[in-house]
């Protein structure tokens, strides 16, 4: 590959990163948004139907333990986690928000898939106690994979967290 | 509408929503330097002649009262909300620090005007408690006027809080 | 300057700012995946060869003081920095993670230097604590020389904290 062709692959490389970049966050947007407003039900359909969902401890991820305290394999389970919540969420009401930052992309298959990260924060305020605190702290390492309409679906999203606030019986959807 | 034109009018929106979307983090980024450094009488100029701007908390916001901690209508009674806090700020120095995370344009309307909405965290630190703390957290619904020159003014900002630490006699705009 | 061309040029600042914008967010992604990582012999490779380095607070910093937690002047420093870190961060396992709001570009150099401010919230979570705590909050002064070769470098990054939660004997960069 010559010099000129070289730098303009890399310049190709820079520019399809940015544009998954931009289109990961408008989706994490939207995605936060959902669960900011506590829509629950509509959560899975930011995911493909086979997608994988978990949610684990740095040490665990770490060490390729695979377990999680949420673990989803596909999207009708997701649906079953989102309708058990819905359930019981009248217990405790609470509100949570999120925050994302850092979105990175690390790669761009030749399939379409893209690979990214994403810090993420999760605010936690309870009825009870209207100091708001730090629920979660971590990173989400993703794939995307691009729709044929525009925009994006997950098939893999990890939430691997650094600090969790309460081990909670029932745990949330990051 | 055909196919094509439908698709087509489908990236347009896209591209006009993430135009938008950039605008108005780098409005965000300016909006939130001013009050972090103090500079509150800048603070007005971020708005149309006629905007209104309110902090409520988000059960008031959900039940549709209209109340809040800062109610101000138009760019003079938010003058002379930045002019009462300049000069009383002088008691108990603290330092605030913003942080916007999630914008999504919920809509452009035909007139040009920009629906958005932006999560938002307030640090504060106080000079005898060296330790920061999360002040204020919540989310941003804002109405945005593109303008001639380019740039665009606030018409509406409605600061939705989940926490809020101290209910303060006398608030800080966010 | 006629008005058109007046109109141009505030254009092309808005859309070189923009460029510049985007751009450091994605070198401040990988930035603070390195740091998070631990990775932090591959900390220097963010600077140029000459490049200045300081975190300090922020009463220092308006004051004009030249002093700081961590001062660097070179690529070399920072390498001997990173090292320190490195054999003594054995002791203490904890997790730190660095999020980035904000970026504003200030200003644009004629010789290519970017002048940007970003906020940044650094969250901490000790083995023996779970519960992660706020550990810096403030802003970071840089300035960012665009490479041949596509990509930036910083050539001075002063982190101004507002908060520090323990005033550490061996501070980590951020």
């Amino acid at each position: 590959m010559s010099m000129m062709t070289g730098e303009r692959a890399a310049a190709d490389t820079r520019a399809a990163r940015r544009e998954a970049r931009l289109a990961i966050e408008e989706f994490n947007a939207e995605y936060c948004a959902v669960l900011d407003d506590g829509d629950l039900m509509d959560w899975p359909d930011f995911f493909t139907a086979e997608a994988f969902y978990n949610i684990t401890s740095r040490e665990n991820f770490d060490h390729g333990r695979p377990v999680g305290l949420v673990y989803c394999e596909g999207r009708a389970m997701l649906r079953d986690r989102a309708l058990a919540i819905a359930k019981t969420s009248m217990f405790g009401p609470r509100y949570l928000r999120h925050y994302m930052a850092n979105t990175r992309v690390t790669g761009i298959e030749p399939g379409g898939t893209i690979c990214a990260t994403v810090n993420y924060i999760l605010i936690e305020t309870l009825a009870e106690l209207p100091e708001g605190r730090l629920h979660q702290a971590g990173r989400m390492i993703d794939r995307f994979e691009p729709q044929p309409g525009g925009g994006l679906l997950l098939s893999s999203r990890i939430a691997v967290y650094d600090t969790l606030l309460v081990p909670n019986a029932l745990v949330l959807p990051v």
